[in-house]
């Protein structure tokens, strides 16, 4: 089985490769859904306020890579290839690496700030109060969760700076 | 004038692309350099121990980015290009953005952990008492420093995962 992690800041392109996967028919875990359906489970709004603290809450309890743990347990043996979206610290690369060995790639999308600030402005929708300062501090956020440290150990890096469908294809090959 | 700071994990090629750089007659300052002196300055020995100690002393008195000061102060205006070797937090490259704005370009070399395993553990001497888990705790030391959200803010990453020769040309081309 191949495990194939994706990861990368915000307007990288990370979106856009999970769609790849989708579109290749591969199976997709989202990492974020484990958290919901805690929130969920405890019969709470979904909301940015509740997953946010429930999923710092349960790293606090459980450890840094509860969430990956979790995250696992819905891959099916049986699957020849799978997507995993939303890592974020390095412990979950770690139990992905130590339960994995070299099933495992941990693939880092990267784009300048520059390319990708001006992506996240270009996205916006005509009724978003994004700002460029909103999207430094959810950059901020991001490498305040230890994504800077994933992205520098990463198996592989897809320089994402050309064009939409010379990465598509990038993303395609590595996922053949 | 163009600056060019190269930053990367231990392993990656970073000193390869300062030789680069050297060969093409680029000037070259060292950000340990300054250390070094401040080190000379005080009396003390040059070793480890009272570079890595004064480093961060420093670096609590006067800022996170009082290195990147003091290499900017060793750039030559009069110079057309000029790289810049050891950035290792994101202050010294908020530092270096906000003085040379467009003139600065952050590149960062980047290698799977297994390539630069490798590559590290081989280039051992004989008497090289070098062991993995040596190696595994100076990435943690860099890590640490901050050099995985530099390495995830960079403008322009080089993946150093093939030959010699096709890394060589990949920087000779960016720096030309």
């Amino acid at each position: 089985m191949k495990v194939i992690a994706f990861t990368g800041m915000p307007g990288s392109g990370k979106s856009e490769a999970v769609k790849v996967a989708i579109e290749m028919g591969i199976p997709v875990v989202r990492m974020g859904d484990c958290v919901w359906e805690e929130v969920k489970r405890r019969g709470l709004e979904i909301n940015d306020e509740n997953v946010g603290r429930i999923a710092n809450e349960m790293r606090e309890r459980y450890g840094k890579d509860i969430w990956a743990k979790r995250t696992f347990e819905k891959i099916d043996p049986s699957w020849d290839t799978v997507v995993i979206d939303g890592i974020r610290n390095i412990e979950e690369v770690e139990f992905f690496r130590e339960k994995l060995g070299k099933d495992f790639t941990l693939v880092a999308i990267h784009a300048s700030p520059e390319t990708r600030y001006r992506r996240l402005m270009e996205r916006r929708r005509e009724d978003d109060s994004t700002t460029l300062e909103k999207i430094k501090e959810r950059d901020e956020r991001e490498l305040g969760w230890g994504i800077g440290v994933v992205i520098a150990m990463a198996d592989v890096i897809i320089v994402n700076e050309g064009s939409l469908d010379e990465f598509r294809e990038e993303v395609e090959n590595m996922l053949m």
